[in-house]
């Protein structure tokens, strides 16, 4: 660390100048200036960090530090810090917390991170279905002490734990206090269960507008809550991932400035080789075409324009589809409707580049100097083309990510250079296909 | 409609039926679906949708029951699906609701939709500060009976509205009795401006982790408060947005399937033909190798491969820091570190395409048949471009972003597509070039 920065820190960063620049700073510089603050601030800014943060400043403090820390949060996050710490370390976590919350979260870590039951939080307000409104709201009196996140409804079970209704707050404050709990509770219950994929769980947040969905297991019994805000995470995450992959690399899992160079390097070779190596086809394909290419060079000098449209034209239709099909708006079964649309795209849009295409050679001033006699032909090979590689490189974009999908493959793997590397080859054979057929007897 | 989908619907869906394909209806079968359903689970449905769906809804009804209708939305909702009608509809919607609700959707149809002022609920619980917490709660058990969304906090205001302290529910119910409002509220308080745009206000509820945050206009007084459902719209919004942007079309802010098919080609032909004119400068820049092709044709076969290598690299590199910068994880500052970590990135990577492009060519049985008795000299020289082409696709892929963020543009508009356009130019510069240097002499 530079002295310079050093004895910046020495001027008592405030709890604001720290979240500021928190995301810019290296582990040793955020542990100073997280030292640096007065302890509630600490606390507090602590809670407010995502779950890698969390474990790392934890690993960094001395042992005895650690229990204090750990012990703030609630179970389902303290699960997620334990699990962002090597599988040796663990156990060691896990022992410094009180007896409950180690049942609690050796249960969470049963889970996998991205399913509801990873998720949620095992504590939740519960009331019994038999006691007044007026017992209800004192008995949450007392029981608000503790660290329950969400507490926007309460939850009636019954004596082995089934789910039996919901109450929000709002409802059983306003209601009369005579009335028994399970009179005003709501019974027509949304819920997840354990291994819901956090993608499911996401999109049912969203449609039914809720602050928190219980979890349950196969036989009813309630297991915890999971609130919005951990949606609201899961939902930048997965965007995060999705573009990620998009732009042909895999998923970084880590902010931009804290992954490790080479890391993120490892990251984003494999892809750019496995691309390289099909690309690598092109030249095989091209070799094929050698003698009509010697014959007629004009023919490559468009090869670039020809292929990045396919590729171009793939990438749009690509993107639409994986994000539609992780917003749910698509289902695999709708892979025909999204044929027929993007067959329509396909050959408007491949019209419309032709066109142009053909304009342009055909009314460039000097066209005969650089295309030769022949020009109005090879205008035609050229337009004729664009229509086949856009609306080949529309239609394998389009249904690249359903294939995906039906092989339980991630559909944003159909990135946009991936999509476009499939496209050159056959995009090049369309070309060369076309060419022969209106430059035989002339240029050909 | 088909005679077949109208019997289907005589069998009476249920809320779950209708939620389950009702992304996939035709307007006029969702509102035959709508209206057949129970009348408080279709509240419950409608209150659940999304602002564009509530208005559709809200427009096909006959006018005597639209009143009905829109009254059951909060404010901010009501304003959001006001937006979502022609202008010329607009006050016949507004004359509809009742004159507290007119008076506060008219001020929130003031606001850009897309910043704090346009998303936030006019509607608070709001408490003096020098009241007891018993008085408070007993307070608060009469005024939850309105349709007060978000009610985790309850913010403590003067007599001129400016915003002094704020408490939780949970504080709230778990405070001495005894104590006045004032002693117990927090004041150390996280506010949004109104005109705070609504990717800074998403960054500010991830930042610290709050379920609602207060709106404050200059003078300190509050206008309204902002809750996290209203944000992971938000976040999936600019998400869906930043991702068709990088697939190289606009954003079509509408579902896939809901979208006609000539609004779609409309967002996608422009993008795609202004790629294509950019694209053509490709055939003029190898007009002006075409002597070099004419006499070595074999360097044509390389051409898909080295402009793709840089399109692939700089794809990579611009999705990764337009998600950075999305996320607030990079600013405009931090340029010149991306600029060290691309370019040793560019290098390595390069290096590795290099060197598989070498062994390919040097070590394939058949070398001397395709590539000619000078083959090591074009596997040089294809190695030497693929460095050249790699590290200047990864920079100006990683710069670019930046660039458009400094011109107050869009940095998601560097898409996939753009990037590698603006590389393939180059990119059959540096090709021709390094084959100048190595190939004089030999093959050129």
């Amino acid at each position: 660390m530079s002295p310079r920065r050093k004895s910046y820190f020495k001027e008592k960063l405030s709890i604001d100048d720290l979240r500021e620049i928190w995301s810019f700073l290296s582990l040793s510089e955020c542990l100073e200036g997280f030292k640096d603050i007065d302890r509630l601030e600490a606390e507090e800014f602590f809670l407010s960090l995502e779950a890698p943060d969390q474990a790392k400043i934890i690993q960094c403090l001395p042992e005895a530090e650690r229990r204090a820390w750990i012990r703030l949060l609630a179970p389902d996050d303290a699960a997620d810090v334990i699990q962002q710490v090597p599988t040796e370390e663990r156990q060691k976590l896990i022992d410094l917390l009180d007896d409950l919350s180690r049942k609690e979260v050796v249960a969470l870590l049963a889970y996998a991170e991205d399913q509801a039951g990873g998720l949620m939080n095992p504590q939740f307000l519960r009331l019994r279905p038999d006691v007044s409104v007026d017992e209800a709201i004192r008995y949450l009196r007392r029981q608000t002490q503790g660290s329950v996140k969400g507490m926007y409804y309460v939850y009636v079970l019954d004596a082995e734990q089934h789910l039996l209704g919901v109450i929000s707050f709002r409802e059983l404050l306003s209601a009369p206090t005579d009335k028994t709990v399970q009179e005003i509770m709501k019974t027509n219950l949304i819920t997840a269960t354990e291994n819901l994929d956090q993608e499911a769980l996401s999109r049912l947040f969203t449609r039914q507008g809720l602050m928190a969905i219980p979890v349950v297991d196969e036989e009813g019994h309630m297991k915890g809550i999971v609130t919005l805000d951990d949606i609201v995470h899961v939902v930048r995450e997965e965007a995060t991932e999705d573009i990620q992959k998009i732009g042909g690399s895999e998923a970084l899992d880590a902010p931009y400035l804290h992954i490790g160079i080479f890391k993120m390097i490892q990251k984003r070779a494999g892809w750019l080789t496995a691309l390289f190596l099909s690309e690598m086809l092109t030249s095989n394909t091209l070799a094929h075409y050698e003698a009509k290419i010697a014959s007629a060079v004009v023919l490559a000098l468009f090869i670039p324009l020809i292929i990045s449209s396919g590729g171009n034209s793939g990438s749009q239709a690509s993107t639409l589809v994986i994000r539609a099909l992780s917003l749910g708006e698509l289902r695999l079964r709708d892979w025909w409707r999204v044929f027929f649309r993007e067959l329509t795209a396909g050959l408007i849009m491949g019209g419309i580049l032709g066109t142009v295409g053909l304009l342009r050679i055909v009314l460039w001033p000097t066209r005969s100097a650089i295309y030769g006699p022949h020009y109005f032909l090879l205008a035609l090979t050229i337009a004729g083309s664009l229509v086949g590689v856009v609306l080949w490189g529309t239609l394998i974009g389009s249904m690249l990510p359903f294939v995906l999908r039906r092989l339980n493959l991630d559909p944003a793997s159909a990135s946009a250079p991936f999509v476009a590397t499939l496209v050159d080859v056959s995009g090049l054979i369309i070309y060369f296909n076309v060419a022969t057929l209106i430059l035989k007897g002339t240029l050909l």
